[in-house]
């Protein structure tokens, strides 16, 4: 299907074509990894080796130069064609780098040279072939309100407590913990606690098992008396707000999932349409996409894709100038909700239509996809998992829209 | 949830009781089969000792004397609640059941006493507990256009080719095989053969692999140089055409099968309503059926339901008028097509609820849904087969409402 | 399109005769009602001289004796389908005369005569020919709270207070009308007032000017020093709640109005596909219904007119079943709250397929039912009247449906 | 409502600039314009003295300057706030400018002088603000093949026929009429006529009234024995088959069209974010904007119009490459059909999205859209123009976007 998202910026065109690249790389053993649940490390691996990991370190500090989201998207975008599991992972690993390079724009801005510094060890790390994830999830709270916390003790804080849909565990080497401390003199504080991979007291457990992305590493972590050094816990905002780093992460740093969520739609596409125009059916042998209904069906599906492309590419352009091109200093907490109620309507509606994509899909290959066999009960079972992503899933984001579109307080009954 | 769907006759509430005494009995090993794809023949045997199997066998010759095809959705979709493939495959058994009675209640109207004794050996078999199943589905050809072929042969006739989807084969005892006679003096014609487990020839392909449904026992089954006596090949109607049998299964027969999917969208909505009204979350630990999102979302669920539920009674009731209630001879072929116009109408809508309704059980479960653990995740899989099965898909069902309802010759761009 | 509703009792099939009798006659001067707003008077007079305001009288109190809500809902289609205002504001009527039904049989139950003598002097009104209309909605408030007050005063009582879309007002008798009495020694009163037209300080204004149902005579009503005999002041409930009287005047009374909607999408499916299988196009003249995606079309119309047919009969015997069969003392409030919950869940559902077959009547017109002379476009201005119908507008009704169904208080946020 | 459609060039933001002015003139009287049917010529005589018109003549021709397309949408889309009439009559005008000025780029491409000239004696008229419109559709045939008729008579062509839906009519100048021209020599061929307002034969009938573009002076125009100079009928190509004229105009001259749509929906939503957000109701005089459900309908009412948005904005862009900027000759028929059915998959989906966000608009207005008075009403019955426009209406879209995306050819079935 014509007019897919295309990138807009060099180094934008550099990572799709490497992402592309890691794509045809991942088609092996596919079927085998959602079959047993297995994390590709090695494609992790190639991509540290290619410089993908890497794309949004400044070019300056040994990195791709990469600073646009929308291009990060469209990298995603044809990983998830291929191998969702692995876009939706190593997405995880991208959100943080934004992070990252946000700030560490900020503190130029702001002429912070420790800040700065802080996130040029970061980028030099990532540079260097470090994967990050963002361990967040945990079950029955919200991102708001972490039930993990952390204590004071000798030479650090202890963190105690369990993540769940650590997506990207298996490979990562720095894990950004969401933790809760608990305070006497003031509001308890949300903050984040870095833990390196092999810290004593976390474990990292192989228990992803799900019905689709299976192949994404997204098991439990638990921390059990896991003590970081005090540098490494840190600054955060009171309890139970958003936060600009959850805002920013939350859309910025999700572009890529809902991108994913296309390349899933469109991987299916691509394999029914391929079906529906070389399979012939009935003992006249006619094509399939001979048939009326089939070619109203097509047209349905294809509404579904240029829809989701739409969104994608125009929400991508507004948070790069929102997020990326802006001054930091001059994004306010309004602005920044101001986009994410951008984005989560975005998400809302474009990953309805993967799925609806996927069902048309389903619908064309008349029963072969319904067989394990076949990718599209695959993309079925993978393309579920956009809506429960945070923040915020569609159980909350129309509240969350509303609330920002009215112009009020953007509190939601989470 | 309130309101469900309730037979209408003495010999449909014991049915029904029945019912629900097997998906009780269901209950017990239905994640392991799901994981194995394993049939469960036991349950079937417990079917054939309750008389569950003997429903729709006329009291008379020993049957349990339900006549109601209304009732008889009513009965599958309680089984399919707890185990839709067990009630797609007691499906394939009742919706020959529902034939045999017709047919059965056309002689004695017509004093057709050939006809009657053939239809009542058929009774007979089945009250005596032979299970049946209908064998039509082909890959790459419709049901009008079977390409399995029978040959004439010395003392019967030969059976070659090759059914799919073929639902409840491991248990069946006998098989109706749709198949093509080719002619030289006329046009080629579509017949039935009747093939008894065991027969030489047939091989009962022990190879359903799918995403969903997984313990229905929907092989694949091969007939090569599989003789048959010449008085079990069925008088059959001319190739590429519509009959009266294959209207009546795919109306009265199958409606049983959209009421499965409702059941499974009922099962999940039960689950995901005890958890949101059981679970708490967040640190101050409210219900998450407090929180408004919720709400929102249970009563788009409930929507979904309500209409399912308002479709098949209706519908339900209708075929009951023309297909059971009113003298064979009375019905024409275009009284057959208007039926099957509204019960395809019906079937498109309900079956497009039912997926709904399943996708917002897995919304309001927040993520633990998609857990392979989960029964929602199950649902998820198993709801999507509805829109796949016989006549018609939804790539064929627009046409073939449009034409009838316009009035046009019901032929399909299949 | 076949597979109308059909009433059930024999009442009520006299009442659809007389329906339908009734909008033949209506079909004259229908256009230049639209057009001018002017209220068919002369139409409710032979509806009184018919017999057809009286359908829901007792037959030993002279009326027709029809019970049943289903049946009530099914003349009112039929009468939707020629002239839906009319059909609106007839239903005023008859949801006081459901009211006063169901008041009369629980007076019966319970051997309260004094209450079943009340009854019988309104049945014996509505015996007689007088109109009742029920005066409740207000701008800027919910049902459950009128700004309108009564002031208790010398002989009687004061009624202050504006109401609007008071359908039915040009033709109507008798008012009820809902009020609020302030109170010192308890909380407020919400209470119903009964005014004879006539009464000096009610004012009905002809201001009647919408974009839809224009002859259905919904302008205001003024009171403005309107003081009525103390016993026109019937007992009512605390201030802000939803009473047995909403409940019921919100499901067995309003579900002629769904039914009325449903009766604009039938008469607009009819009129299209009259239009398009006469109709030829092109050079070569072929008939618009040979074409595919008129079909598709066809089909689509016909699925959202089946689907709500399917909801407005399960939920009228449902209706039946809970409000009119069962003894008046056996339902609880809570009863009423599950068969509202459920009324409303149809209403959501049907309304929103009658606007959906409209907008597809719409579309197979190709472009003629654009125009102010085709009926298809006043069908698109009436119909979209049902959304806006009280209690409860989809503004709050997932909320209420919602929480029904969870359990919890149904305290809407209007 | 955040982020609307912006501008992309210079010329285009001094054409948006204009088109908001125009806007705000047009606010005055536009309620009695709808009441009357009124086409407002004095508004596109200011139009034509601000330069507004020659919006798309070349600079160096003396126009604005203007090329690219997805800015002359956005300049529609903030006319269709205020006035849709408007907005699609002078669509009509810049649809025929688009043409004029890709077929002149073309020319100087070829080195086509005498092309050149024709295209230049058009823009020099445009530019001293004639005004020009497109004259094509009938009744009961489609846009490929005309009914009416040109003969050959002496010194010139004779033209005998009737239009419909002649938008811009009673202020066009010029009418470019497609024609049937006969031929016994070869295939009929489809061919434009161009006829200056006045011409003797032509008759400008005031007879537009429909439901909605009320002021939009789409009245019909008919021919009869109307003849104009040989060099007024321009080449064609064989009749019943889309041409480059024809896919140009269908596309990138109609983007406007559904821009205007869209518009509608925002001025909707900004109408009805006022009234919540400063309307009290209920007796505690709450914010309509703090309930639950309006923050619900706002937010899917926000996921239309950023839905819409979204697809004009990107199929502007795709239209400027491939049909603005790409060089004339490179680009082929079938590069037009990829582009068009692109187009067509947006406007399918856009207007949809501008009829829901109208009719969520409607919804959350509480009643109060409901009225003749109330701009929603105005909206409800305009946005519904948008699905009739040409080419294809949704009765044949399906099947066009089908074909053009299985690489069938695109003949539909209209």
């Amino acid at each position: 299907m014509e007019n897919e998202l295309r990138p807009t910026t060099d180094a934008g065109r550099a990572f799709v074509e490497l992402a592309e690249r890691h794509a045809e790389e991942a088609r092996e053993g596919i079927e085998e990894r959602d079959r047993s649940g297995t994390f590709p490390t090695h494609l992790v691996e190639s991509m540290k080796a290619s410089g993908f990991t890497k794309a949004l370190v400044p070019a300056e500090l040994g990195g791709g130069g990469m600073t646009s989201v929308h291009d990060l998207a469209v990298g995603l975008n044809r990983l998830g064609r291929v191998d969702p599991s692995l876009a939706i992972a190593i997405n995880m690993h991208f959100a943080t780098s934004v992070v990252t390079a946000r700030n560490w724009r900020g503190a130029i801005e702001a002429g912070d040279d420790a800040q700065r510094a802080a996130m040029e060890v970061f980028h030099g790390m990532m540079a260097g072939g470090t994967i990050v994830m963002a361990n967040f999830t945990e079950p029955g709270t919200h991102l708001t309100t972490p039930l993990t916390e952390v204590t004071k003790v000798e030479g650090g804080w202890r963190i105690d407590g369990r993540k769940i849909f650590s997506t990207l565990s298996p490979a990562a080497d720095v894990f950004t913990v969401g933790v809760r401390e608990r305070r006497d003199d003031g509001p308890d504080q949300s903050r984040v606690a870095i833990v390196f991979r092999g810290t004593l007291g976390q474990t990292i457990n192989d228990d992803w098992d799900a019905m689709g992305m299976r192949a994404s590493g997204s098991g439990s972590v638990t921390y059990e008396n896991c003590v970081i050094p005090d540098d490494l816990l840190l600054a955060g905002n009171d309890y139970g707000h958003e936060s600009e780093l959850s805002l920013v992460v939350g859309s910025a740093g999700n572009l890529g999932l809902i991108a994913t969520m296309l390349g899933i739609a469109e991987g299916a596409a691509a394999h029914v349409l391929h079906q529906v125009t070389t399979r012939k059916k009935g003992p006249e042998g006619r094509l399939v996409s001979e048939r009326r209904g089939i070619q109203h069906a097509v047209a349905e599906m294809r509404a579904s894709i240029a829809t989701s492309r739409a969104l994608i590419d125009r929400v991508g352009h507004l948070l790069d100038e929102v997020i990326v091109e802006r001054p930091v200093a001059e994004v306010t907490i309004d602005d920044l909700h101001a986009i994410v109620a951008e984005f989560q309507t975005a998400k809302l509606v474009s990953n309805r239509c993967a799925i609806d994509a996927v069902d048309k899909a389903l619908q064309l290959s008349g029963g072969q996809g319904y067989f394990s066999s076949s990718p599209l009960s695959r993309a079925y079972r993978d393309v579920r998992a956009g809506p429960f992503m945070q923040i915020w899933s569609p159980n909350e984001a129309y509240e969350y829209i509303g609330k920002v579109t009215l112009g009020l307080p953007p509190d939601v009954d989470a």
